[in-house]
Order: C-alpha cells, then sequence, then structure tokens
C-alpha cells in the first residue's frame, strides 16, 4: 500500500523562486495528509497536481507564518470547489481562533465541517489512530510551542504460502486470520503452524517530520530506526550560532540527530534563503550521515 | 514623471495557474503603492521586479481573502529582509486586529514602523494627500464593507517657452512660479503673461480602482473622466443572475459604468475561475465600451 510524501515546499520563511515556504503532503494507505502550511501551498498543491478535496487532516507543526499562513486561502479554496467532506485540523492554541477571525470579518461560512484539535507542544500523544496508521506528536525545540509528527502504518499483514495453504487445504475462514499472526486450532484441534503457513510481516514503515528546531535527543526512543526522517537544515556550520541562537539547526546537526535515531533515510529543508545552492548542506550532513537527500519543491519520496 | 500600474493579480477568489488573488502595484510620482494582497502577491512582487521594500502605502479594499491573504507573509518578508521604512496600511476594521494576533501568537516582532488607518467603507475620504498626489476613498456595494480608491497626481507644473523666456530675459526666480502659474508682477510693475511664458499644464492623470462591486454609480461625479478605471468582472451576461446575488459585476456592467464615467480606458479583473478564458469578457464589454483591457498578471500600464 503506498506510503508517500511529497515535498511542497522546502524553503524557510522568505521564500525564493524555487522554495516555498515549508508544507508537505503524504499519502499513507489513501489517508491523504497534509503537513504545514505555508504561504502559496494551494498553488504547490495545484502544481503538482496532488487532489486538493482529498486531504482528511492538517497537522500545523508551529505558529510562526512559514507554516500556516497558506491555511486561511487554502480552506477556503476548498469551499468555494463545493467541499462537503469533514476536515480535521491539528494545531497550536490560538490557530483556530485566528482562523475563525478571518471567517468572521469576512462574513464568510463554510459549507463543510473543520474538527479543531489542539496541540500543546508539550508532551507526546497519539493524536490519531486507525486500523492502517496512526499519528503522534512529540515536542520539538523551538522559539515558540512546536510539535514534530510520527506517520506509523499498523504492522502489515502477513503474506501467505499458497502452496503449504492448498496442498494442506487450509479453510478460506482461516486464512485472514493467519495473515493477522493469529493462534489458530483448526477442527482436528491442531495448532496452525504459522511459519508453514505465513511469511513474517513486513516491517511497519514510519515517517518522522522534525520541523523547526534544533537538535531534541529526548525523541530519539520514539523515532528509533524511522525510515524516512524529514529534519529541518536551515543553516549551515559557518552560522552554527545563528542556528543556535534562532533555535534552528544545521544540516550536520540534522544528520548527527538522524545518525543517533538510527534513521534509514534522512530528507533536509526549511533552507535559509541567504544560500544559492545546497552543496553545502549536502556535504557536511553526507559526513556524518550516509543516507542524505535534499528536499525540493515537487519531490516525492516512496517508502 | 511615472504613473503606471502593475497587475499582480488578476483572478478572483479561486486562484488559477494564470491568475493569482488581487493585487496591483502602483508607482504614482515614485510612490508606490499596493493595492489589495492577495495569497501570493509577495511572490508576484519577486517575479515581476518589483522591489518590494519601495512600497510606502498599503490599501486594502475589503476582507474577502483573496485581497488580504498575503499580507501577513509581505509584511514576515519585509521584516526578515531587514526593513526599516516606516509602512502606513489603510484598510477595513478588523485587519489590525488580525494582523496583530498574527505577530502575537508567532511571538514576533517587526523591526519596521507599521501604520495602520482605518477604513470604514461608508463615506469619501481623501486619506492621503503629499505635493504631488492624493489618494481617495470610496465606497463601493459588496457583500461588506469595500472600499474603492481613486489615485490623481496633483494638476502638474505649466511648460516654460524658453524661447519668450530667454528673449524677455525673465529672472531665474521667477521662472518656476509661472510653471505654477502663479500671477507676478516683475521689478518695473508689469504683469507677466503667463500664456506668452508658459504652456497650459498638462490634465492631471487619474486611477481609480474599483474591486469587488456591483456597479455603484453614486461615485459617477467623483470618477467622472479618470483616465484609467479597474473595474471588477467576475461574470459575464449568461451568470448575471450569480453577480447580482454575490454582489459582483459583469464585462458589461463594468464597461457600462465605465461608459457613464466618461472614462478614457478600462482595465478588467477580478475574472472568475469557472471560465477558461475572457474572450466573452472582452466581447460583452467592448460592445458598449470601445477602451477595454483584459487585466493579466503582469501586465504594466502606463499612464
Amino acid at each position: 500500500m503506498n506510503f508517500d510524501i511529497t515535498i511542497l515546499g522546502s524553503g524557510s520563511a522568505v521564500p525564493t523562486p524555487k522554495r516555498n515556504p515549508s508544507s508537505q503532503f503524504i499519502n499513507c494507505h489513501n489517508r491523504k495528509i497534509l503537513m504545514d502550511c505555508g504561504e502559496g501551498t494551494q498553488f504547490q498543491i495545484r502544481k503538482f497536481k496532488i487532489k486538493l478535496q482529498s486531504i482528511q487532516i492538517i497537522l500545523i507543526s508551529h505558529l510562526h507564518g512559514d507554516h500556516y499562513f497558506g491555511l486561511a486561502g487554502l480552506l477556503s479554496t476548498m469551499n468555494l470547489l463545493g467541499r462537503d467532506g469533514q476536515l480535521t485540523i491539528y494545531g497550536p492554541e490560538g490557530l483556530e481562533n485566528i482562523l475563525r477571525s478571518q471567517l468572521k470579518i469576512g462574513d464568510s461560512k463554510f459549507a463543510f465541517d473543520i474538527t479543531f484539535k489542539t496541540l500543546f507542544g508539550k508532551e507526546r500523544e497519539i493524536i490519531f489512530e486507525d486500523k492502517k496508521m496512526e499519528i503522534h506528536t512529540f515536542p520539538l525545540k523551538h522559539k515558540i510551542a512546536t510539535n514534530g509528527f510520527l506517520i506509523k502504518e499498523k504492522e502489515p499483514l502477513r503474506k501467505l504460502k499458497k502452496e503449504a495453504i492448498e496442498k494442506d487445504d487450509i479453510a478460506i475462514e482461516y486464512r485472514h486470520r493467519l495473515q493477522k499472526g493469529e493462534k489458530i486450532m483448526d477442527a482436528s484441534g491442531k495448532i496452525l503452524d504459522l511459519d508453514r503457513y505465513t511469511y513474517p510481516p513486513k516491517k511497519a514503515r514510519s515517517y518522522a517530520y522534525c520541523s523547526d528546531t534544533m537538535p531534541n535527543e529526548s525523541n530519539l526512543d520514539l523515532l528509533n530506526e524511522v525510515d524516512l526522517m524529514y529534519h529541518e537544515a536551515t543553516f549551515v556550520n559557518q552560522h552554527k550560532a545563528r542556528a543556535k541562537s534562532t533555535m534552528h539547526s544545521t544540516a550536520e546537526q540534522a544528520a548527527n540527530f538522524a545518525k543517533k535515531a538510527k534513521a534509514k533515510k534522512l530528507i533536509l529543508g526549511h533552507f535559509s534563503n541567504r544560500y544559492l545552492d545546497t552543496n553545502t548542506h549536502q556535504k557536511e550532513a553526507s559526513a556524518v550521515f550516509e543516507n542524505v537527500l535534499i528536499g525540493e519543491d515537487g519531490l516525492n519520496i516512496k517508502l
């Protein structure tokens, strides 16, 4: 099943011709999630041919403008294009109030239902869960309350070994239970051998979004062995002091963090507009962690 | 001296690949004015190579999102790029509060000074005036309080007739006063003949911005003989009923209004995203008014 991430904005607060402010679109088992929503996100959604109305969940990491100034316009367009499907927005305290004020002064009403859920950025929490996936939030270390997000699929089903199943004529009703790894006693009182009839399940895939933050090692246990980690890398080593004072990270710090978390792959983003290219980010991160990707607007990564 | 308009956004509430939401940049005698500021206006400013920090005045017509959702991001970018020059924003009640709330929840402060001036959309007013130009506001007829704007240059100076000036050896100190049309008595007690020494001044140029509105004939006297009128034309005749119920205009209504105002030229904009092109707008407007321009993002018009 699908689990992929599309980068909609890989820039930081000052947008550039190539990099919009932060936003990502995630499709996890056809659950469609928008992660942050900087100005112009609705233009990027159109440009990269994502179905606007397919978005069911919006996660806002924090209330610096480059992470949410596109939200009001996005919601307005959803409404004008006839949305009726419910939408849930998870975001910091104050977001709902701003959006409702904007609706009120425009004397506007939406024809679809929005549920706001407030995140306080202070503790870990499972904020969404269904049979296919779950979303965790975890606190980051930034100037204002900021949430990271971990999207994990539920453990996939075991794959059936067809030959053995057919040979032993295993009843249809047992097959799905075998896939789920259940212990089954058949009509004759025999326990079915799971390894005879199924392959072990694939490992559940996971994606971590570490939005604006200094490296926050208290999250290492939660993010251990994550398949893909996005970590902001606003700066390079030359501006390490600036990274510290603004509570952002350098590319090397992001890579060190990914290494300690034993992440399989790291994608960097939120690059300051002061850099003409990301060669130094790539070089400094690759020196400590081998599997580094540079985020680019429009880049799609399949897990 | 310069008096020109650049269309930054010619679309309406739902942006399209070719049309951003409403915004225009006006240079009148090097006074730099931004008229409305839909989402993505800062991207358009960059795209069309306008100097962001040159903007001194921002006029917001009303508080539907497609006219102001780009303002918070624009101000933030001005600040991050080191602005220290003062900025004045004229806009409806509620705008300042929204922007200040956004700053507050982001724990952000701007290093430059913003003066907010509230417009109520209920009566005409001269909101800005200096020696080169003046800005009038006038009420429009829309679903919420909406302001139109009229930018008029002050009457230009008379041009000197060099030959006569030199022939009669008119003193240097009289020349600028002659340009201003003053009645001057020279040292010998003779009144200087204005027509002998100067040509009549060019007519003062003017630009009217009729943002979201039904045609509002109570403004015809103020806008009489305006050089360029922008008038919204969200719809074509086929959707006249929709224009009425949403308090917008059709292209034909806009053209009729321009005709009654004896405007020299009309530029249309705020086209609904339902239309694939503007051929019908052009056709229906041109049937009643000859000098019709279709607004396009990036179009620059010199007065």
